[in-house]
Order: structure tokens, then sequence, then C-alpha cells
């Protein structure tokens, strides 16, 4: 038996509607509605015939759900479910896909009693944003954690796990605070260094724009596809994971200090032992199939 | 006409190998001899067929070449040079593709009068090392810079230009400094910077390594890619180009400490300035040719 038969997905991005796309390959038969504040948006859901019901508002979204799925910036999440709160159904379970997770959590006190409130994280995104973006095989064989509060009703929970398991995901628990610390370091981390290096290149003195450009194919263009993800998603998780995002950036600063020094003192054995210790984990990654073991990410070399 | 009919290259790895397999697919009729400091390696290429002969010594590889093309690790040039010096026919044009260049220029004391030398540097690569990982499309449409000391004779310079144009490579001349300062940008300080975040993230308390792996998509995993590069050739280059890289590096560290700043304090407009900024550059990156515009490198989702 399907886990639910009714869910309302709000927000209507890459992530809202890939989840859109993947219930309908893997779940035909349940009824989908969806909602986006962006009237375009909506237009465009429609056109692509996404979910079965665009609904006008949030409220006529949820009101006849089992499931409904917050798909919208972190920093939205509060007020989408101010949105659609009194017209949840007894006994649904309201869920999200946010990168930052403890934020989230604290919004439980706004959802009305007898739902279920289950935020959750699927690990897997691209660089690119909104409705077009989307596709159904994006949660394959990726991680979708859960973070139920204490004391969250175990059905539920066990429902939800299902319904992710279904659309090919692997599920994981643990609380929320522990996610903001593993995703500080697998995921915002990175964001932010990527962020970072590619304003440096490009204003430097010495070294024009087009140099940067010319010869990003050196490396520095694989930063790039990670800065060019979404400015809004991306504030909002740094502003909601703070206290995470600058333990963790503390630690990488004072490594890479460490390697600075190694390179001011021709400490070329320090280098070395880093460089191949690092060479373990890439192919450690792939065996645990969440990477592709093509060269170069199998980008295409005509 | 072809710019040289009989081309010697000297290490046989990933570069090495490539440069092989694209000279005899762009010009099958040149004839190509190789020389590697490796047993195995030299084995391996006799094997695969790269090259018409696989030579016992540097010396005896490059007898009768028009073209050398040293592909060796930074370190290891001046050691090269020497070993084949005393061999060299006059009017031989000595190359190489290391990934610095101001230090490779410094050994043009070591050739011989009549030879002239021309140092490279073709900026295409992948994470792989060795003959196997090699194939001959690796230059195609990417930059390869030369970097020419005063006074080298121009016809000798067009040569080796139109050598990389035939392997479909664009070509760019700069001196050696600045070369160095431009590829500290887009090319050392990335791969010092994944490097340092993947040692990071390896030992962190707090997280162990089993959750990285797992969580490994939220991004880091792209950087794992680049620090599986090979620890010889990637020492060698922070060895050899120790001040550029201290110099991006230091205003790497200062910029990112704007964004710890700008995190710690909740200036969400600085982070979104910023991350719109950068999103322009992968743009202009795509339209340049210089990346593949699909979604996630064009990773395949299964
Ligand atoms: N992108 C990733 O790689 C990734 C991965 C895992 C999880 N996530 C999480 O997924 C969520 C969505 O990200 P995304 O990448 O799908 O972003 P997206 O493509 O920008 O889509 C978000 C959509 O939500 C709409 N929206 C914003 N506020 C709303 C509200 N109050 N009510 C209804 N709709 C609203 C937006 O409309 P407007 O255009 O009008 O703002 C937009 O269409 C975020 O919480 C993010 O942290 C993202
Ligand atoms: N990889 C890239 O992405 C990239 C891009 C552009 C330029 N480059 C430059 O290309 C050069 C080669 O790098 P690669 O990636 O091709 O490395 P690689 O795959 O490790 O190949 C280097 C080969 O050179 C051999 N070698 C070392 N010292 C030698 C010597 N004195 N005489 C003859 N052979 C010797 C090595 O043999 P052993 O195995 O016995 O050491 C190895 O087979 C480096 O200068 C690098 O900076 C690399």
């Amino acid at each position: 038996m399907l886990p639910f038969s009714r869910v309302a997905i709000i927000g209507l991005g890459l992530i809202g509607s890939s989840l859109a796309r993947a219930v309908r390959l893997h779940m035909p038969t349940v009824h989908l509605v969806g909602y986006d504040g962006s009237d375009a948006v909506r237009a465009r859901v429609d056109d692509l015939g996404l979910v079965d019901d665009v609904a006008d508002t949030p409220g006529a979204a949820v009101i006849d759900a089992d499931l409904v799925v917050l798909c919208v910036p972190v920093g939205q999440m509060g007020a989408a479910i101010e949105e659609m709160r009194d017209d949840l159904p007894e006994g649904a379970i309201v869920s999200d896909v946010g990168s930052v997770k403890a934020s989230v959590a604290a919004l439980a006190g706004l959802l009305p009693e007898g739902v279920h409130f289950i935020p959750a994280h699927p690990v897997a995104g691209t660089e690119k944003s909104g409705p077009d973006a989307g596709f159904a095989e994006l949660f394959h064989q990726r991680w979708c954690i859960l973070t139920p509060l204490p004391g969250t009703d175990e059905t539920a929970i066990e429902r939800l796990a299902e319904f992710w398991r279904r659309l090919d995901s692997k599920v994981e628990t643990m609380d929320p605070q522990h996610h903001d610390l593993v995703l500080a370091v697998t995921s915002h981390l990175p964001h932010l260094i990527a962020y970072s290096i590619v304003g440096t290149a490009s204003d430097l003195e010495g070294v024009t724009r087009s140099e940067v450009i010319k010869y990003s194919a050196g490396g520095f263009r694989d930063f790039t596809r990670i800065a060019a993800s979404d400015p809004q998603m991306w504030r909002d998780v740094f502003l909601a994971n703070k206290d995470a995002v600058l333990e963790v950036l503390q630690r990488f600063t004072e490594d890479l200090t460490a390697l600075q020094r190694a390179i001011r003192w021709g400490d070329g054995d320090t280098l070395f032992n880093l460089f191949t210790r690092t060479r373990d984990i890439r192919r450690t990654i792939i065996d645990a199939g969440q990477d592709t073991a093509a060269p170069d990410f199998g980008r295409d070399h005509r």
C-alpha cells in the first residue's frame, strides 16, 4: 500500500518540481496538488502538467492532503506554514525539504494539534532553480535525512520514510542539531568556499576577468558550478545555520593556515601526505555510489 | 605543411599520453617517440601502441626529434633536461607542459646552444594519472599558454603555436611570471582549497567519516574530485609557485573573513549580493566554451 494518497507540494522550484515528477514516476496513482507563491511558476507548472491540480492558495492546496511537503527557501518556511495552517486536515503529515533543520524544527509550535510535523532534507540538488530545472531522478540513491522531534508518532515517521524510499532515496534519521553540523561540513562550507573563491578571482588586481574565464579549466570552473546556486536559498541557509557554519569554517581556516605554512617553508612532505590522504576519500565516495567514477565527472570532451 | 615531423615525448602519464594520442589523431604522419622514467609505463605505452617507438633512454628518444615535449612533474624538469641535453639535435625545439612556468623558464641555461627552448602549459587535465588515463580530445578547445623567453626565435614560437592549434587547442602567449599568477588563481588556489577542505572534513570531531561520505552529494563531493589529483604533481606545483600561490591565498583568506563576518552579523544583503555576482561568472565560462552547460556537469542521474 502506498504511504500517502494525496500529496501537496508547496513551492514548485527545483526541489518541489523534482518531487512532483518523482511522485508521478514512482507512485503514479497519488493525487498531487501544487502551490507556489509565484504566479509565473504556478502557470508554468500547469503548462508542464507536473501536478493534478495547481491550487490558487496554500489553503486550497492542503485542504485534502495526507502529506504536505514544504519546498520553499528556509527563510520562508514560517510564512508558508502560517499561510496554510488553518486548512490542514487532522492527521496530516507536514514535512519539508529545507537544507537546515534546527531552524525548521523550531517552527513546530506554529502547527495545529493533530498534525504530525516531521522536518526532512533530501541531500540532492543541482545549481539550477525553478520548475524547468527539476527531474524525477534527482533523489535516486541519494540520502534523505528525517529529523523528527522527540515524541513524534512512530507510524507517521515510518510513513514518511517509506515515501522517500519509494522515490528510490535512502533514509536516515538524526536530530536536527546533528544534521546541521554534518551538512555544514558536506554542503554549507563547500558552498561558502566556492562562493568566496569565485568572488576573489573575479576582482583581483593583476589578473583580468577574461583571463580567469579563459583558463578556468585548470580547476576554477568546478567551483563556479556550486557558486551559481540560488542566491536566496543560500543566503537563507547561512543565516539559519550560522553557528555550525562558523564552527566548521573556523576549523577549515586553521587547516588552511597550516597548509600555507607548509608552502611557505617548502615542506613538501606535509603537502604530499595530505594530498595522498584526500585521494582515498574520493575513492570511498565513488564506492559508496555517491559520485560518478568517470574522470572529470564525465564531462564530455569533444 | 606540418610544423614538426619527428616528435619526442618525455614522460608518458596523463598529459604525455594524451599528447601522443592527440598527435596520432590530428597529425597521423608525425613520427612519435616516447620515453618515461618508469619501466612499467614504458611497457604499457608499448602495449597500447601510443607511439611509434618507445625509447630505452631519454637520449635515444630525442636524438632525431625536431620537437621534444617534457611531460614530467615540474620538479623533474631539470633532471629530464640533463638526461637528454647531450643528444639534442641542433635546431630542435624543446618545450614542456608543466603547470608552473617561471621555474621551468629558469632552466633555459641547462640547454645547449642552437636549441630553442619554449616553455608551455596546456590548461587541461583531469584528476587521473598515468598512460591509461589519457585521451586525444583532452586539449580540444582548451588554451595552451606559451611563455617564451625574450629573444626566442619567432619562427620557432610560431611552429610550436601551430602544433598546438593542430591539436585543436587555442594558443596564447604571456610571460612566465604572469602565467604563474593567473594560474595561481584559476588552478593552484582551487586545488589547494579543495585539498584543504577534504582534509578538514575527514578529521572533524562530531562528524564521522561515514557521514561525510553519505551526505557528500550536498556539494562536498565536487571538491573530492580535484583533491584526488596526483600528489607528486601538486606538491611540485606548490613548491615551484610558492610566491604567487601565497599571494592569492592571502586575498582569498581576506575575502573569506569578510564572509565570515557577514554570517556572524546576519548580514544577508552582503551574502545575497556576492552570490548573485558569482552566478554571472559561471554563465560567462559556459558562453566561452570552457565548461558544459549541463546541470551538475552532466553527471548521470539514473
Ligand atoms: N537546490 C538544492 O540543491 C537543494 C537541495 C536540497 C534541499 N534544498 C532546499 O529546497 C528548498 C527549495 O529550494 P529550490 O532549490 O527548489 O529553490 P527554487 O528553485 O528557488 O524554488 C523555490 C520556490 O518556492 C517559491 N516560494 C518562495 N516562498 C514561498 C512561499 N512562502 N510560499 C509558496 N512558495 C514560495 C519560490 O517562488 P519565488 O520564485 O516567487 O520566490 C520558488 O518558486 C529550500 O529550502 C532549499 O534549502 C535545495
Ligand atoms: N594532470 C593535469 O591535470 C595537468 C594539466 C596540465 C599540465 N600538467 C603538467 O603535466 C606534467 C605531467 O603531469 P601528468 O598529470 O601527466 O602526470 P603523471 O600522469 O603522473 O605522468 C608523469 C610521468 O612522468 C614520469 N617521470 C617522472 N620523472 C621523470 C623523468 N625524470 N624522466 C622521465 N619520466 C619521468 C612519471 O614516471 P613515474 O611514475 O616513475 O614517476 C610518470 O609516468 C606535470 O608537469 C604537470 O604539472 C598536468
